[in-house]
């Protein structure tokens, strides 16, 4: 049966090229000008924050999305095609400057070379564009501007942009309509209170609480509580919603607000009923790539609960709080990046954050009007290229970082250093006694060379001219803070200068930056160690949030029984507490209702707070030890430290995949996905390896190269 | 009865006292970030363009309103007040700092000395307030902030500003409810044609077409023509609007978009029926304030059609035309105000039509992408400032003029001058011959120059201490031009200089604005008038557009019989045609369908532009001759001049009322408002003055001072 043979073959290659075809074409997705999506969401999602019921978006200048935008696609078909366009917005179309759009959906384009531009105008919300032709489709290759070349204007320098975009490609999934899933919860416990219903859903959520066959005319009130101390304290509870009741007919009603809370207190008025209370919670679906086991259960539980923590603050944004604040701040998302690093690996979440906090230029004031927040927003880019390696994103931001980093520069006093200026906000921690915060502070200066080192390094990455002049401005700070505020008799940065004069105060903040960002000599480093970190007369920290650099830094000290016994006794300490997830502020001496106070107000603590998670990044980076070298981690180090434990085992996520190490007093086990590592670790005795060649470095030091997709094992002594 | 006498007393003391209160409290009135409404408006607007059936919003970028804002007041009531708040957006409410707005739509203010500040958010149009109490109203005297002050931040240099705010006094006509009046027209004429039915409404207008009684199935197109031939071509009219019809009861239909035309072409398809067309007229109510009559009754005309035009386009923003085009140009504008000075004296429309032309900062591109339309911007202000006198405006505006400059001021070239840069669009004019405009034109370095003399003005006024620094850079660059593009051969500018060199070809432009601007000395003037202005061998210039420079040269070298020629025949010639309103482009020599064409499309010549309004300038300006010579018309000249009509009479409208002017050859008769006037005129004989002295200030040329309030005759003898 020859011929039926032949036409199978003949359908078989027309199939496969078929798919080829498509397989090449990635699916049509909506996009706007890049920037403009994050912003736009960032105001809708910031603006959700409300004090008890008063509405509170940030104090800080909110950007919109530019009204109307170009879309330009330059097109090459053998074949006519047809293109279905859907807009956020008003919008026209031309191909080769012509208008073709005449209040249809579809549009006729010709066969071969042709351009294509669609504006769209939309100034109640986000343009966006989403076009679906056979071959042509809407993706990043587009480019996008706010202005339109004409035949009278000379070509402009402010060339298109290639388009934002996400994953946002179905024609009825538009931006604006982007919201995060949700699932329904029921509790696990509830109780009468009063007239109420006092509900438990067992650990921190975040969601829409629901009754079932609510009725009546009245009111209904939800009293949100992290606490149950708070659920049943109406007049105290940091949020609460009141919804009118008007339901003759017994309705399922949702709540139209979505707030974080573990209990809820259901409070009916007027002849008020309902049934079951529940809820939807809503959030990014859970995506733990990072892992963590150990021989010590407290321990791991902290990994879990940390997860939780950073997974309940990652949102739409990198929240610091997901109760009270849900604001997006500078300082708290940088040390989420960190995590995430270790946990998700979500890099458009890390994205997204990093847009909104930006905004739009001019630059008037700091990101969230903290100066030493502009600068976490370099060095976080720093980081997320060192993680990721994306340069399509470093791309993308350099212009931003540029405009940032120029108001940074115009406001250096004489001798080239930052200050608290006019509409500045000098924040870097909230110190447990009061701390100088005027004049030149070391902790800024150090943070504005890392930021300079930022953008020299993005500017080599996108070829622009000013990377040297950046290296150079960055070489030059670091050199003069370090001679400027390091006093030879405490052997330590010294807090502040002013007027030219040292001030003798040496706080933790700048040694430890010093420190991290290997600004410090070897014998600096040491007495830094001794001087200030291991020294109980320097003003402790009593922040998550520094305290996550404080950690880092003792792990880089060497001192991981420092850090271990702070682990189970800090984060241990609120596991205590019955902690489902991880406190703004822990003061293990607070008990009773003060363990919920701050700001002065009784429930005002956050008891889901981002920077509570840091655990994830200590762990991750430092007990399993690793963490790249070079962007994207192309090359890597893996130094693990027991840090105490028996063993330890868990995977670090990479672009390439998760490297996955275990660890024993007399094993170590890697098994690698991409790039070069280097397995770094100290042996008592000659250590051998079965799977590669072991090199001695040093006293008891030893190193084994890591190449690509392999499985080492490396048998050795604990160095006690 | 002393008792009832003294409660009486008591009341009428008391009513006094609160009548008193009230007439000193301005109403309530909605206010918003200042320039935020006109963008927004000015967005709404400009994309009703539309090209036939296609959507053509501007093609240069478009800004948006901050979407959160913050506005303040200091308050100081000796009693308590109910506050009743409106926003446009969801808002909060805080009293020295502590939030007091709960859901509520009524603030309680307690007696004594407070601050009140009002966050409003709303990204999806102007976020606006209204705040009504007993004495607490929202007005300029509030002041609004993108950002917020807090306890951690340094008091910020980027101070709140006084609020922007109009005449939406009333609750429920909030910002963006604003839409201009509507009025009912009937149609002169209904003719048959074909199954459609032309209707002519006797003259240009601009709104929405009513049917009487719609009923059918089908489709109804209106084929729109500000000619009766544009109406009667449904495939080249350049605007036409198609709705369907579904009514199975006859209603009454209105047409969702409003249009410019004097005919319309109303085409039913399938079974729709209607019964009369009509339509309701959208626009500002006419306010003539100006007026001017003569013993010419063309030249009366004239004034009426050209006031007409000019009506027609000041609409939420001066428009070039209502047709076509209905965006905002700044060269146009420009020559708007300068008529509206002498028509209306609309402030209003002005500072809304500056405020949209510039947008908002980062300045990236030129205004419409134009070099030359940035300056024209300057220069307007400039013009309003002299005319008005409104510091309050110029106050507003100046760091709009500030950051707009320094973008001039980063692209000069070596020379310090301007040339077109990528991106820009060097426009001057549509001339008749091909003109060179790369290199340094001398036009634009004139506007230059002109523009600096703004900001060294506006600085002035404001107390900026750059006047200076403009104020060198206006002289500096005035002389460089002069010197430069002088050709002392030729007695006059140069068009070009490219690479150093001159070209020889001299056109009317730079020469015309020297003169205008008053840089030439009295020797240049002479040569200028014979060389370029009078010199037929120089390229003429064909569009109203440089028309209006060049009349007003004209004026300004005494031919005014030229003036009052081309007047006759130029604008006297579209009489003839039939014109309603003046046209784009007029050129006599053109007969039947060619009069209509532009752009290579055979209606696409509007045919009612505001540039052909210009008469209404001349007229008032150099005939009646009034002209503020200080700020407001605190000085001002009247230097009038028949312009070989036997006698002319009308008014000029001042910020302090409308000056009159009646002269016939023999008697010159002033009334006069506020200010100092000087009335400047030349005689044959020795004139006199039964109200005022005349002063002899050369040969044949007198003066008199003008006093406020008062009416001047002066008897004289006209020199021919």
């Amino acid at each position: 049966m020859p011929t039926p043979l032949r036409s199978l073959l003949l359908f078989l290659v027309l199939a496969a090229s078929t798919f080829t075809a498509r397989a090449q074409t990635a699916p049509a997705t909506w996009i706007w000008y890049p920037g403009d999506f994050e912003i736009w969401l960032s105001n809708e999602v910031q603006a959700r924050r409300v004090e008890r019921d008063a509405f509170a978006p940030p104090f800080w200048r909110m950007d919109s999305a530019y009204p109307s935008v170009i879309f330009t696609k330059k097109t090459v078909t053998t074949t006519p095609e047809e293109l279905t366009v859907d807009a956020e917005g008003r919008y026209n179309v031309t191909i080769d400057g012509k208008y073709v759009q005449l209040g249809l959906p579809k549009v006729q384009l010709p066969a071969g070379e042709h351009t294509i531009a669609i504006q769209v105008f939309n100034q109640k919300g986000l343009p966006a564009l989403r076009v679906q032709g056979a071959a042509v489709r809407t993706d990043k290759t587009w480019t996008v501007a706010t202005t339109n070349n004409t035949p009278f204007n000379n070509p402009s320098n402010a060339a298109p942009i290639a388009a934002g975009a996400w994953n946002f490609n179905r024609a009825d999934t538009p931006p604006s309509a982007f919201h995060l899933p949700t699932e329904p919860k029921t509790p696990v416990k509830t109780e009468r209170v009063g007239t109420g219903t006092l509900v438990d859903f067992g650990q921190e959520t975040f969601g829409y609480v629901r009754l079932k066959n609510l009725s009546g005319q009245g009111r209904v009130t939800f009293i949100y509580g992290e606490s149950e101390d708070e659920a049943r304290s109406p007049d105290t509870a940091e949020t609460l919603d009141r919804f009118p009741v008007t339901a003759i007919a017994p309705a399922d009603f949702t709540a139209s607000s979505a707030r974080a809370f573990r209990y809820v207190l259901v409070q009916p008025e007027g002849n008020v009923r309902f049934d079951d209370v529940s809820m939807l919670a809503e959030g990014q679906p859970s995506a733990r790539r990072g892992a963590f086991r150990s021989s010590d259960e407290t321990i791991n539980k902290i990994w879990d609960v940390s997860a939780r923590t950073l997974e309940l603050n990652s949102r739409e944004f990198y929240f610091d709080g997901i109760k009270r604040d849900r604001w997006v701040w500078s300082g708290d998302a940088n040390q989420s990046y960190l995590m995430n690093y270790y946990l998700a690996f979500d890099q458009a979440t890390v994205q997204r954050t990093m847009w909104a906090l930006r905004g739009k230029d001019p630059v008037e004031q700091h990101i969230n009007t903290i100066l030493d927040y502009s600068f976490y927003w370099f060095v976080s880019i720093y980081d997320y290229y060192l993680f990721t390696g994306d340069k399509e994103t470093v791309q993308r931001m350099y212009p931003r970082m540029k405009t940032l980093m120029d108001f940074v520069l115009a406001r250096r006093n004489a001798d080239g250093m930052v200050e608290g200026l006019p509409g500045d906000w000098v924040f870097i921690d909230w110190p447990p006694e009061p701390m100088p915060k005027d004049g030149e502070l070391s902790a800024e200066q150090l943070l504005f060379a890392r930021s300079l080192e930022a953008m020299a390094l993005c500017a080599g990455v996108v070829g622009d001219s000013r990377a040297a002049e950046y290296r150079t401005l960055a070489t030059d700070l670091r050199n003069k803070t370090l001679s400027a505020f390091w006093d030879p008799a405490q052997k330590a940065l010294v807090h502040q200068r002013k007027d030219g004069k040292q001030n003798p105060l040496v706080t933790r903040y700048s040694n430890m930056f010093a420190m991290l960002f290997g600004y410090l000599t070897p014998a600096q480093i040491e007495s830094v160690k001794t001087g200030v970190i291991l020294n109980d007369k320097v003003m402790r920290i009593t922040t998550p949030y520094m305290n996550f650099y404080e950690l880092e830094a003792m792990c880089q000290s060497g001192q991981f029984d420092y850090v271990t016994k702070e682990l189970r006794e800090y984060w241990g300490g609120m596991l205590k507490e019955g902690a489902t997830s991880f406190w703004e502020f822990y003061d293990p001496k607070e008990q009773g209702a003060a363990r919920y106070a701050m700001y002065g107000r009784p429930f005002a603590k956050s008891l889901a707070h981002a920077w509570g998670a840091s655990p994830l990044y200590l762990l991750g980076r430092y007990y399993l030890g690793v963490r790249p070298t070079a962007p994207g981690y192309s090359e890597y180090d893996v130094v693990p430290n027991l840090g105490g434990l028996e063993w330890i085992e868990g995977k670090v996520p990479t672009p390439a995949g998760d490297i996955a190490v275990n660890v024993t007093a007399t094993q170590i086990k890697v098994t690698t996905v991409g790039g070069t590592g280097h397995l770094k670790f100290r042996s008592a005795n000659t250590p051998t390896s079965p799977t590669g060649a072991v090199t001695k470095t040093g006293d008891q030091s030893y190193e084994l190269t890591l190449q690509a997709g392999r499985e080492y094992v490396v048998n050795y002594q604990l160095v006690r």
